[in-house]
């Protein structure tokens, strides 16, 4: 099988141009067939507060109201999707901005109410593989915001590295596919103040030592789980490390 | 050749979900391939307006400085061409959202500063039909917003009836293509004041005619002109008439 790297990256990254430059540079000169997931949330909760509307967090998850809905449709499947796109056409790479709705690629369903109402959030039903590798294959370079659909006429919230997770599952059946989860550390850490202090080889039994320990905590958990998840699901590597260091060998790789 | 459609519509009804919903069905019904651009002005202008950014006008055009290209990236790239894609979705038509960037299929040029700075205004240069055409004949209905780039990493503003225009003269060369620009009167009127006086054909010749008699004026002038532009370059039919009378045959024909 041939190789497709699927690289995640969110935060201010994305969102200023000098470093969304870099980043698309060096994304560009991954080899392979390529695929982009990004987020948008700073510019979202900037957005929304222009309009005085209230980012409401819980659980490190933003709850998405209608207003809030209107406002990550057009920062994400608008804005930071399409300057992307533009970027890398730019730089000769033949991007393509999809939210789950295009092409029908991701349906999902309204997350149900239970003790919190995260409102229109999206837990992914179905991603239509074909699809995405039938562009693939012919040098399209899909650029995925972190919207879905439920096939019913609703947009809907997802978080993006969800879609990064899923969307490696779904690909792994025709690719070789290498999952680089993007983020401000070199990587998953030993010691949270000692940032050279990267774990260069994380696996399963380490990590649940890791995670009995406090060494491993927060939100970098469902971030491992979701890696580990991953790969039990066919993909072939998961990389977490910094967004400038995408194009090296660096940061944590993830084995079972 | 096989049936083309192109469907431009902008104003309330692509911005109001009761009145898109019904678009949105009676554009289904449009039977062989279709496209469909859309415009957003309004919700661009109260975007603006909520976030204090003024909307420049110019002769009926829009000056786009830099905050107000963020803000129609945001309203016609993400919020209006989701909305329709979902929509298009939910009743079974295959919709794929696409900006100028997206695949590269229209590069334009920073509108020259001449009299008037337009500001981040682009002028088509090339459509890549090709693109548009492997789309359209595996079913795929594209939604073309009113976004072009420049190639360089620019997203620029263009104006909805030129895209639709524009990309009705290109496929022109691979369908009939029928050409029908939406707006809020039942079609081109003799008089003002009488929505029922429609102009059933209207011809070059008689074209030149009402305009030096002061009978047709205005925003309609350029729209016709464009009109009979599309025909000489191939388009087989150019209909002028309100967003929801497309499935049937009323409104305005023009004829070279």
């Amino acid at each position: 099988m041939e190789k497709l790297t699927i690289v995640k990256v969110g935060g201010k990254i994305v969102e200023e141009p000098d470093s969304l430059k870099q980043l698309l540079f060096d994304f560009s000169k991954i080899e392979g067939y390529k695929v982009l997931v990004h987020g948008g949330g700073r510019s979202a909760t900037t957005l929304a507060t222009r309009l005085g509307i209230t980012s409401k967090m819980v659980n490190g998850r933003r709850i998405t109201d209608s207003d809030m809905l209107k406002v990550v449709t057009m920062v994400y499947g608008g804005l930071v999707n399409k300057q992307i796109v533009a970027g890398l056409q730019a730089i000769g790479v033949n991007g393509l901005g999809l939210s789950g709705c295009d092409l029908n690629y991701i349906r999902s369903e309204k997350r149900p109410v239970t003790d919190v109402d995260y409102g229109f959030v999206g837990d992914i039903k179905e991603i239509n593989a074909d699809i995405l590798v039938d562009l693939i294959l012919k040098g399209v370079v899909p650029v995925l915001a972190p919207l879905t659909h439920d096939n019913a006429g609703n947009l809907l919230n997802t978080n993006a590295d969800t879609i990064a997770g899923e969307v490696a599952k779904a690909l792994a059946a025709f690719f070789d596919v290498t999952l680089i989860y993007c983020f401000e550390k070199k990587g998953v850490l030993l010691k949270e103040d000692d940032d050279e202090s990267v774990i260069i080889n994380l696996t399963a039994p380490l990590f649940k030592q890791y995670v009995s320990d406090g060494i491993i905590q927060g939100g970098m958990i469902p971030k491992l789980e979701n890696s580990f998840d991953a790969l039990k699901a066919g993909v072939k590597l998961v990389v977490i490390t910094r967004a400038d260091m995408i194009g090296n060998k660096g940061g944590t790789t993830i084995e079972i």
